[in-house]
């Protein structure tokens, strides 16, 4: 591992080595306690120990490097103990490589009437079983040490969008209390990290005060958060170009819950270097296929008869072996391989273009790999037969 | 192709090389137009175009040789000439491999209110949209080649369990004269097969004026129909007894929809060479899985922490990468990857089984393997930790 950027402590954490540079986009390299990563990077998640319908070595084979798990469905099913005492989530799920587990906090705030939030935590009940439990900033660090997660996130509140300038700040000051907190009960580890998560809404000031707080406390990484959740690309972007500069150049940058293809080509040009989003895995359960033309819905009637692949250029198993009017037939009939093959599909299509990005990022070519990448996306599907 | 047994015009239709004998039972080498079949044979079911929940790579792993497809389903959705003018079954669903489909028969009887039998065929309302469709023998035979099944079976009517023996004997009466007109509406083509069903219930007298009145016709190929209805393993074998030995030693002979594990030894001992069941796909689906100890139910708390694989002494990639506890948890929570993993693990189980006869009949020791097989069955799973 590297020793280029120590934390306090003399404990390397994870490493992170840059490895080029295109003007803000950065190609770079994570060492974990479980692997590589190359960066961009994007993470397929895999929220309750599973990516839905793929075994680990589809998910592997489609080009991902690290997955991200969910501490809400974690601890709540199986329970973290549960996974500890099993040999952690790395064995229990067979992913040996690199995972980033959340601190819960999204999905708790998102309980609505099931919780509610003090300066201790937050208490909620489970979606399960009505059972009540309390999430702490020290205990959800604890429960990401017991699923052995080689990246661990503070807990936060995503503030809920849109906010009110006083609220957002309320909002985020208290998430910097709670990040203070994480940091401290955090066990440093080699090949072990915890990243803090800037909030602070649409507001350039709140996100700078936000990004200071978290830098003077010193983290592994650094998230974006807070985003993704209704304000629409131009203002994300606004958020990106204000908040990014203010973080350190030597660590990771993780823009949560992001996004559509375009939506992690911009930020990549902006500065982000990993991504996580459930959109492949979503979108290919309902039939939804991203592609280099666009998204295309196999569900529509216009596939039925069609003997083309859903993307001729495309290398994964499912457009090498199946047209779209066997996928159509698939969805139409509500068969299980319909959601699994289109995963399969949107999961290499996403590390594809991550893989692109990384590459057009050492060719110091990253604008025109953007331009070409909007062009073919607007060019549209296939002709019709 | 072997030509030691041509059928009626001189064409070979599906070759049937018998390579040894254990008593009534047989080794054998069915050939079709798309490969080999090493016999006794279990044929996975792939309803609608699709064994549910893996890939057709994952099917062909297990060790599967050929699949089943069913007619009722693929002439509702995508529909036969569709099928047809998208390249065939095969290419629609990726099985490069035979195929067998069934007539349609079974599923249409069942039914019950939604459908009408004439001497002409059956009349049915779609499931899906209440649309009307006949089904006659010519029409089962015309959907199977469209469809470019390597083996077609007749139109029969699956007698309902119980039923008088007039009334038996009426139905399989019919069921033999639909036989006759499927033979003429059968186009013989090299390495395509056309199966005839023996009907007759539980009586004896029945079942053997049904094989004859098969054998006076002259097909590929002889089923046993209408049993695994709910008349118990013991009136199933004695149908066996009665049965199997009027039928050509010189054609393979298939159980239809039998069945569990114990019910295919048995069955093999008296003379059966293919089989087909939805039980491995079914049960996997639900948290049943077999095993060399019998069947184990993965949704059983007792395994919510237990580490050891399902079968320690299993070659599946379930039980190779997987513990009791996560295929437990997967359930629990109703996560996709719960049915994909136990359908593979079931399937691996259901074809080594089928080898294990296989190589037993080859060394002349068929009973010393059934005899084992009812000892490690009778033993139980594995203790409790």
């Amino acid at each position: 591992m590297s020793e280029a950027t120590p934390l306090p402590g003399d404990n390397p954490g994870i490493a992170f080595d840059l490895l080029a540079e295109d003007g803000a986009a950065r190609r770079g390299l994570l060492t974990t306690a479980h692997g590589p990563v190359q960066t961009p990077a994007f993470m397929t998640v895999g929220t309750a120990g599973t990516v839905k319908g793929l075994t680990s070595e589809a998910v592997r084979a489609s080009g991902a490097e690290i997955i991200l798990g969910n501490t809400y469905h974690l601890m709540l099913r199986p329970g973290a103990e549960r996974v500890a005492r099993l040999g952690g989530l790395h064995r229990f799920m067979n992913w040996p490589g690199p995972i980033l587990t959340d601190s819960g906090g999204f999905q708790v705030m998102s309980l609505q009437e099931l919780r509610k939030i003090t300066e201790e935590g937050v208490t909620f009940r489970s979606h399960f079983d009505g059972e009540r439990h309390d999430l702490t900033p020290e205990r959800a660090v604890e429960i990401q040490e017991l699923l052995d997660a080689d990246i661990t996130m503070v807990l936060d509140e995503c503030t809920p969008f849109p906010a009110g300038e006083g609220e957002a700040r309320e909002s985020m000051e208290r998430s910097m209390r709670w990040a203070a907190r994480c940091r401290e009960a955090f066990t440093r580890r080699p090949g072990y990290g915890l990243f803090g998560i800037v909030q602070g809404s649409v507001y350039p000031d709140l996100r700078l005060a936000s990004a200071a707080a978290l830098t003077a406390i010193g983290f592994d990484g650094y998230a974006v958060g807070g985003l993704a959740v209704g304000e629409g690309q131009e203002a994300m972007f606004e958020v990106l170009d204000a908040t990014v500069p203010a973080l350190p150049t030597d660590r990771p940058r993780y823009l949560m819950g992001v996004g559509k293809p375009a939506d992690i080509v911009g930020a990549v040009q902006r500065g982000i270097d990993m991504f996580d989003c459930v959109l492949p895995t979503r979108s290919g359960r309902t039939g939804q296929a991203f592609t280099r033309r666009g998204s295309v819905n196999l569900r529509n009637a216009r596939h039925m008869e069609d003997s083309r692949p859903l993307d001729p250029d495309c290398p994964c198993p499912t457009c090498a072996d199946h047209s779209r009017a066997y996928l159509h037939h698939l969805f139409r009939v509500k068969e299980m391989l319909g959601p699994i093959l289109l995963t399969r599909h949107n999961l290499y299509y996403y590390q594809e273009l991550m893989a692109g990005l990384r590459q057009a990022i050492e060719e110091q070519r990253l604008d025109d790999f953007a331009a070409d990448f909007a062009q073919q996306q607007a060019a549209g599907d296939l002709p019709a037969l």
